[in-house]
């Protein structure tokens, strides 16, 4: 059989491999395809992102307003959001739900300290990442990887206190779940489901980080779940070292091999005992130097169409954070924007005709000259009314939802 | 192509249908296979469930004791069992996560009212029932089903108050979780790993049933999730009901087409206008009359190999509650037991054998008669050492997790 075909998305149904995608057929390197000086990073604020720079008004009084209501402004992101929320309350021991709680819900559980006693059997590393691994894809996670933690990549400065991070932990696992290619096959990139998805796969890859967490500490060793309610980490180094993608012409965006850029990540950090991944070289510097179909179609023109440049230590093609941000928040035709998302050629199901092209394109770089023209052709990156299935509503003023005066319409974006 | 290729796992992937599995080609009745006599039920007291009644001592002095520990004594479903209680808060409106969690972990969410004005669109009953399995889909449910929510299937009284319970709920949205096929094809059925499978199902489906819940009260209707730390309804026959399986020779147990007995279900009851499922008969009632693999399997006798009874005004197979719930709570070899699920030959995975030996046995009656000695001669419902993941590990007396004394055995069964 030929090497695209050893594999198969059922491989943790039938094969010897417990990854639900034939990562073990990918090429590892020692360091990331992408340049990373740690000597000139400096620790990112969590108050300077973009989404926290909007809120304070440094987007403008538009979108400063529009910040308030940007998830909540549609019924099921709103809802994933909530359970984001009560999950950033549930990252390391004595977190606990609450104290005021129905007393017909029964007990109020804790989350338990560190146990006293390391776990017989857990010192192995290589016997400890197996483990970790197939636990996380036991609690269904799509993707996982490890890396040492980067100590650059901990934040300096939370976003809720303002205070320095301090956070020593020797491991990263990270854990990625897929946005749903049926959705986003359905969506424009930029209508009212593109939050959910975003907001689904936060709120999954929470949920298994929090519970991951949970087991490590049990077994006798500090562990935190980070994740979009609660990071103490920048998340796109730790996958680079992971082994779970490529920086890509998005910006800071990581694309990972069979899942493209169609996925959320959440992360445990540990002092656990884990042998680690080694980065991965699927052809991304390549195929994205001659691609540009997200810098074609980002409708805020935030997305660069010419080469990388270094920014604070990282190789990394360049992004105009104030033009996506404010395109994501204050989008008037939907519920936040995953244009890049949508139109990206990595972002494919996992079928037997997708990985044929999937492997031609990581191992034949010729192949790559003809890859927008060829997803062009097929229609890809193009909405299909027929599989749309979610509602399109708009709480406008937290009155209650109503129909959006503006659905599924190509010319989004906000001058 | 023949009918039991004309879908596929895939299908929400490649397909016109949302179903993961193919529902569509399942032959629908008006009543569930097993008779269902209304007006001779008496509404249950989960007072009365088997583990409540080990908990208060009803099994002896040993399982009362062992109940305490029963989940927790592995790390895996420990963490799982915590989780499950925190979700057990976040049922309903007003439900929240902690008044006294702390403050760098950002803003306290409030599980927000059923919002005042119904969302527009949301009155016709097909479109809504579309939407709410399209959305259970996403939020990565493996089945759904919608039916009427039977007054019968109401608990009468709470396990936390014992105060009769009150619900009017027009219809039930139930929502069913593998419990992965590769750890069962893994365990010995009443290993170390048992106890999590059920708790990583139990767990899931009810983060994806609290989310649901939430999104309905957004659109305006009253909605509460029901797990399994929080139920208010019987869940066999909604699932009946709603499409989701038939009642089984196990007991108490509904077996589902695709996913067999691995599985475990939440609810949503809720007043949104919803079309309704019928009911399934995929063949069941003949197949597990000729079967008899699962009492013949185990290990607590507890199964019959006789004939259905009449009990409370439900045909079913009768099985012995103390055996069967003793045994998983004071498993001395392993943590919880699901046994009935490991050799159950409709637990199987869904590639292109098991979908025609599945299409053969829901189809040609005759062929059911060969279906346990096929099975055995396959060698089903063994475990295969290579694909065990989990750590064998056992906390006896609240002091820290050690290698347990008894690991892999046959030889289960609590006297």
């Amino acid at each position: 059989m030929a090497p695209m075909l050893s594999s198969d998305w059922r491989d943790r149904c039938t094969g010897e491999h417990p990854d639900p995608f034939p990562v073990h057929t990918l090429r590892r390197v020692d360091r990331p395809t992408t340049a990373i000086h740690e000597d000139r990073i400096q620790r990112f604020d969590e108050r300077e992102h973009g989404f926290n720079r909007s809120a304070r008004g440094d987007y403008g009084a538009f979108v400063k307003a529009e910040r308030l209501r940007m998830v909540n402004k549609h019924p099921l992101s709103g809802a994933l959001l909530t359970m984001q929320g009560m999950l950033g309350h549930l990252v390391d021991s004595g977190d606990r739900v609450p104290v005021d709680a129905k007393a017909a819900n029964g007990p109020v559980p804790v989350l338990p300290p560190v146990a006293d006693r390391r776990a017989p059997g857990t010192e192995d590393p290589d016997r400890m990442a197996r483990n970790i691994k197939e636990t996380a894809y036991f609690l269904r996670a799509d993707a996982v990887g490890i890396c040492e933690l980067p100590p650059y990549a901990v934040y300096s400065h939370g976003v809720f206190t303002g205070e320095p991070v301090e956070l020593q932990h020797k491991h990263a696992i990270a854990i990625l779940v897929d946005q749903d290619w049926r959705t986003a096959s359905a969506f424009n990139g930029r209508d009212w489901i593109s939050n959910s998805m975003s907001f689904m796969s936060y709120s999954t890859s929470g949920f298994i980080a929090c519970l991951l967490a949970d087991y490590i500490r049990r077994l006798g060793y500090p562990a935190r779940a980070h994740h979009a309610r609660n990071y103490q980490v920048a998340v796109p180094p730790i996958l680079l070292w992971a082994g779970l993608g490529e920086m890509s012409r998005i910006g800071d965006i990581v694309v990972h091999p069979f899942l493209g850029p169609r996925f959320k990540a959440a992360v445990v950090t540990t002092d656990l005992p884990l042998a680690i991944d080694k980065p991965i070289d699927f052809g991304l510097q390549d195929f994205c130097a001659k691609c540009k179909k997200c810098a074609r179609e980002c409708p805020s023109g935030a997305i660069s169409d010419g080469a990388k440049v270094m920014h604070n230590g990282y190789e990394k093609w360049p992004t105009d954070v104030k033009r996506c941000t404010s395109m994501r928040v204050a989008n008037q035709k939907g519920s936040g924007c995953g244009t890049c998302l949508k139109v990206c050629p990595w972002n494919k199901p996992y079928t037997p005709l997708h990985r044929a092209v999937n492997w031609t394109m990581r191992n034949i770089p010729l192949a790559r000259n003809f890859a927008i023209w060829g997803d062009d052709l097929m229609g890809y990156g193009k909405p299909d009314p027929a599989r749309k299935w979610w509602l399109d509503l708009e709480d406008v003023d937290g009155g209650g939802f109503q129909v959006p005066k503006n659905v599924l319409s190509d010319d989004t974006f906000l001058d």
